[in-house]
């Protein structure tokens, strides 16, 4: 993605010094565009948990070079109780999502010698090169599938273009879609998931406008979302949450995508809270529910999405917010009593049904076992 | 409702100068309780539009004190032109709401010679004194009809408490009650709609805790409805208005009770943005969904709840929250890039369908047309 020009990937290793980590502070989005530099496993851990990186594949991607530093700092004659001990922290760090574990065992794998190719013949020395070359790969591997999703998604978002032209000529509204939360080049390592097919369209000339939730209690909608749209362009306005509702019933919504942590091989998606409360909606009132996701999201060995573990995090997050004042300054402010407690759960699971279709690297599928596995065939015997 | 032990109501003539209307600051709360005086019409329009007084009966109460003081401004000649003019510039403040025209018309029935017992041979110092008696009046019947509202709710939540008792005993969980914005007595004179309920079952001992739904963009909920539950001591936790609809699904809501600003005599409801996602959810989840409102509420003359007017309020509201910052102050924050717009309708509408019951001063009916003519049956012939 192009900011003021130059592209930028949400992490990469530092051009003159391979042993130190990249990133852009999501923290400190959309008031100042900011990089991090992470030379220490426990600086990647601080980020995934602080929410530095956030988003299904940052986070796998900044696991995996989370590995590689830890690889990096792992003793000669410990290396593996060392990095096994580092992968276990890095997946501690927050329990929803399904491509921080996959990535960081796909590291594993690759270094601790489970796998064919195993690394137990290698030297210390080349182990650490193998974790940086698969760290970098797991990088990449995730642009190119969120890439291949904006392909996929642009002809779901053409056909509907083509409908409502169709249906009411050159003086058709613009392509309404809705999103929650973030699921753009900023939860990925680039392009994103929902919002790489919203930039496709976009591309391709189609006339495309985003309802941007403001995703309470963070605010990934408003901070993130509308800064990648404003950066592409795209039009776009901010709702609060409480607004998908009301446009769905008078038809201002055409469909909606969004991303996703975590999804079960039956189709049942954990994604941002408040998914579940849109996904309702679009059903009861006909509008196309869509997820977007890499393989990498996919929990093949698991059936029923009410068994995701559903991370709660601290209240202080629903209970103040920050932002920009009008001096310029960010502040954050608390918006109850003292006194009140509040609760504060990261994500929602919403079943299978409500949902009309994967949006895949591979292609789209309906949400179910089999649309699943005609994807995915190679994990239909994982699971009797 | 008494604040550190004392009485108040959220609108009162002042003691000692009964031409000065007295109100909470609601746009102060939680973080300072302060007192306004409205000493002409145009104070009570701008109160009522910039929402230092908000929620359902209150602006009613507030319309019909602001009619006083129109009277007491009028001119002697020109008294029924000045006063119906400032009543029309009243009604056009907020166009969703019911109580706001139905307050208005009440006291310019006194006033203008519509009704019977009408003014035409009163000379305009007793007109003054039949408005501020009329709206009195109006305060007065607001608060009462709230309190019986609260007596025919506390049955319901009663019976909920007796169910979980029976399934588990005495180590039986409160009877969770999610709510939506602000519906007590803050809302209205006093006690409340949806709250009023709440109050009651809690005074009478039975076990309640209350989701608290943050309620965006203006924060009713963590502002205000908490701030209430802090001042009665009963338990409860904010939440943001994305966590609903998981509640619901892991059966962590017994019921929902929301206010209305409006509701149709076939039962459709227009309530705060965001109302009809939990509606919509709690129907998916088997979670009864009631609607606690004063007669003065209902629309009587409107069938369909798609021709209420939604009132669109200022994207500011969506794109700034403010709050209280750690120096105490309180302080303004914006939440999303400079260049971001955003949409903010006040509204949604609920259909009837999706209601399980009305909780009103009359009784606990059904949200349909023989329903609420059952409890109303003077309001069946206006219409065909």
């Amino acid at each position: 993605m192009n900011i003021n020009g130059r592209h930028y990937r949400t992490i990469w290793l530092k051009e003159d010094d391979k042993r130190v980590v990249q990133i852009i502070n999501q923290l400190a989005l959309p008031h100042r565009f900011e990089i991090l530099d992470l030379r220490a496993v426990a600086d990647v851990q601080r980020a995934i948990k602080d929410m530095y990186v956030r988003g299904a594949g940052l986070i796998g991607a900044a696991a995996a070079f989370g590995v590689y530093l830890a690889a990096l700092e792992a003793g000669d004659n410990s290396f593996e109780q060392d990095v096994l001990q580092a992968a276990a922290a890095l997946k501690a760090t927050r329990p929803t999502a399904s491509n921080l574990a996959w990535a960081a065992n796909r590291m594993l794998a690759r270094l601790t010698g489970c796998e064919a190719r195993g690394a137990r013949n290698l030297t210390a020395a080349e182990k650490r090169d193998v974790a940086r070359r698969t760290a970098q790969a797991i990088a990449d591997q995730d642009a190119e599938w969120c890439k291949q999703i904006g392909a996929r998604g642009l002809n779901l978002i053409k056909a509907v273009a083509e409908r409502k032209k169709a249906r009411s000529g050159a003086s058709a509204p613009p392509v309404h879609i809705l999103t929650h939360c973030n699921a753009g080049w900023l939860a990925f390592v680039d392009y994103g998931s929902a919002l790489s097919s919203v930039y496709a369209a976009f591309d391709a000339g189609i006339d495309v406008h985003v309802w941007v939730d403001e995703t309470r209690p963070r605010n990934q909608g408003a901070n993130l979302t509308a800064w990648e749209l404003c950066r592409h362009g795209v039009p776009h306005d901010l709702i609060p949450d409480n607004a998908g509702g009301h446009l769905m019933q008078r038809g201002l919504v055409d469909m909606v995508i969004t991303g996703a942590d975590r999804a079960t091989r039956c189709g049942d998606v954990a994604n941002k809270i408040g998914t579940y409360l849109k996904a309702v909606a679009a059903q009861e009132n006909n509008v196309p529910f869509y997820v977007a996701l890499p393989s990498s999201t996919f929990d093949f060995a698991m059936r029923d999405g009410m068994e995701i573990p559903i991370e709660e995090r601290d209240a202080s997050e629903a209970r103040f917010v920050s932002g920009k004042t009008a001096a310029g300054d960010i502040e954050t402010v608390q918006i109850c009593p003292d006194e009140t407690p509040a609760r504060n759960w990261g994500f929602d699971v919403t079943p299978a049904r409500y949902i009309r279709g994967f949006i895949t690297e591979r292609g789209v599928c309906d949400a179910s076992e089999k649309g699943v596995l005609s994807l995915y065939p190679e994990y239909a015997g994982i699971l009797p």
